[in-house]
């Protein structure tokens, strides 16, 4: 029935700095998902005639319009006038709607003042959707072969409500079109569309590239994506860390090293501890990750991790012989099974001809094996050192087979 | 000149689901701040008709409209492509911003590629403007009485370029209202609100609240905006780290041991690394920054920082006293002068009645003293982990003095 989606987003204080939006970045997700792609989104102040005009401009046939914001009782409220406005449709007090909002003010120990009662007045022949977490009730409004769905602008409403007022709006179907990913790691954007493109052209598909550092998915739907995502699982191998769009590398690189009962360590020197963030950020992580050195200066090298100081003086702190001699140092002092071990140069300083900032090297260590990586890593102090977060794990990954 | 501003958010990422845009969000507080209300706002897909349209729209006379996103070397960056649709102007290769893009590819140690190149091709007339963390080139292009700037839509990009396109657009009034901040750790949002709710009466000042994981800056302007500062710097005491609005609690930390000759070392739990991170996320931190220990299981407290059994046994990881053991644990295997450690509970599994998840010791070492401080900090594993690194940096710094 419904092909597409658009979202409008409704407040001051959106645009005014004050409060950050989360409903766009949540509501494209979960449309994404219900096969209702969002076309496109805007963000308006609390104003009857931009709401009304932002209706009018996104209300295409076969589309699904959700505006979240403007839904409660105070006089900024303005949503639903807007609604009305662009609809031609009058606002009138929902016998259904006034049922909700009364249960909830008592429920929530609150008197029922006229000013609350003003939640039920919504748009005539629409849909009062009840909201399990506030009073506000969801609106939905028919609208020849469109649909307009109102939630309230509070996350934790929004977000409770949405899936109830699609169902409503019967705007959740059955087929949904399957998004393909391919996960990859330390692979650059370019790099990967340059190597991919003509499998592409091959199986007609045109893929998404979404990079973050040090990682990039690629996105592919629509006839020829099944047949191109096993291609480019056989073309880039090692560098595939997962094909689920919710997993990250870390979770599974921590399921890999529980299934072989192998406790992790980390060495750090340019990433300063970023390595172990990321994979303390998955939860239960200490079933596989024992802890680390932060080896930010040459001296803890020497003194916790025994980096011998001819190490050191010969290759240099950013060197193979520096970041192996770091992995194995930190797997013995913390007796555990596998390793990673970074040391770059991420800048903006401290760059040479010879090791311009971006030069880093990555150590793994597995109990059957060892390896170390040089990366050159475009970007900035940031991106180098998120960029070495990724490679570090996805090279133990690949160790590990 | 201008009087107001839109914004334009360019990404099929940020409608898919896949990244939650922070630009609109920080820009329109930019934008208030130099008197340049946001009227509106538009995400829109990686489309050159899609932005062309949107630029028509959204350029009114008297406005600047700031674009980000789409600006880098790839198939899918067509901003500049939709701009110049718009505006009936070519695209041409500008030599200044060739010679930018030339110096940041080799800076970065990249080639130069042609595809590379393709960022220094902009509307005929545009004045592209270095882009200090990236290499695309902010672009601003004045049209009649309003102007186009076009950044990178990666968030440390677009916010190194704001500033300095708004003012090639000559779009920074003279006359821009003072904005004093007020930046603090540990204290949480609504608390904070409480407690200056009547010096801000007092004063006849709205301050904004802006929180971030364990930090909230305040903002304020107008009259009574500087007796209303002093007065809550006097209240806050040390939890106060700035009144800069650029100003990290790290950098504030860093000057300080800089200035005292002490070197930092780190031992972290919960954060696992977090602390470490943050502290090198500052450029030129070796310079007071020794390393440290992720000491995630316990076996890593002992044998590496000297926590004994007894001390874990009788009190638990997390407690008063294992913080503090580990902090002198970690002072004294780095030879550093200064230490703090984290250890805590930051969920979602682990939490007991007596230690609920959120529940995180603190503890700071110095030459002059010592301190450890218990924290509840409400929210998700992430915005605990985070908390924790501020409390811990915070009360080092409160510590020094």
């Amino acid at each position: 029935m419904y092909t597409e989606s658009a979202l409008l987003i409704v407040g001051d204080e959106l645009l005014s700095g004050r409060t950050q939006d989360v409903n766009l970045y949540r509501f494209s997700g979960i449309l994404g998902e219900y096969g209702l792609p969002v076309k496109g989104a805007k963000v308006v102040r609390d104003s009857v005639q931009d709401i009304s005009r932002s209706v009018h401009e996104l209300l295409l046939p076969g589309r699904i319009l959700i505006i979240s914001g403007g839904l409660g009782p105070t006089d900024d409220d303005l949503t639903l006038k807007g609604v009305a406005k662009a609809l031609e449709k009058p606002l009138e007090r929902n016998p259904e709607a006034e049922a909700m909002v009364r249960k909830k003010q008592r429920q929530y120990g609150l008197g029922v003042p006229e000013s609350a009662l003003k939640q039920a007045d919504i748009p005539a022949g629409a849909i009062p959707v009840m909201n399990p977490v506030g009073i506000a009730p969801g609106v939905v409004i028919s609208y020849s072969n469109s649909a307009v769905i109102c939630v309230p602008g509070v996350p934790s409403e929004s977000r409770a409500l949405i899936e109830p007022c699609l169902a409503a709006a019967d705007a959740i179907p059955g087929r949904t079109e399957a998004v393909l990913f391919i996960r990859t790691w330390g692979l650059k954007e370019n790099d990967l569309f340059d190597s991919l493109k003509e499998t592409s052209e091959k199986f007609g598909v045109i893929p998404a590239y979404l990079p973050s550092p040090g990682r990039v998915d690629v996105k592919v739907s629509g006839p020829g994506a099944e047949e191109f995502r096993s291609a480019v699982i056989t073309k880039l191998a090692g560098r595939v860390y997962s094909t689920k769009r919710d997993e990250t590398l870390e979770e599974v690189l921590g399921r890999k090293l529980v299934k072989s009962q192998y406790l992790l360590s980390v060495a750090e020197s340019c990433t300063g501890g970023g390595i172990g963030r990321a994979v303390t950020s998955v939860s239960g992580s200490s079933e596989w990750f024992a802890g680390g050195v932060i080896s930010y200066s040459n001296r803890v090298k020497t003194s916790l991790l025994g980096v011998s100081e001819t190490v050191l003086a010969s290759w240099g702190a950013v060197s193979r012989e520096t970041a192996l001699a770091m992995a194995r140092g930190v797997r013995e002092i913390t007796g555990s099974h596998c390793a990673v071990a970074v040391t770059g140069i991420a800048g903006p300083g401290g760059g040479t001809d010879e090791k311009p900032v971006g030069t880093v090297w990555t150590a793994a260590l597995t109990p059957k094996g060892e390896r170390a990586d040089l990366w050159r890593i475009g970007g900035n102090r940031e991106t180098v050192r998120e960029g070495a977060v990724s490679r570090s794990l996805g090279s133990l990954l690949e160790l590990l087979g």
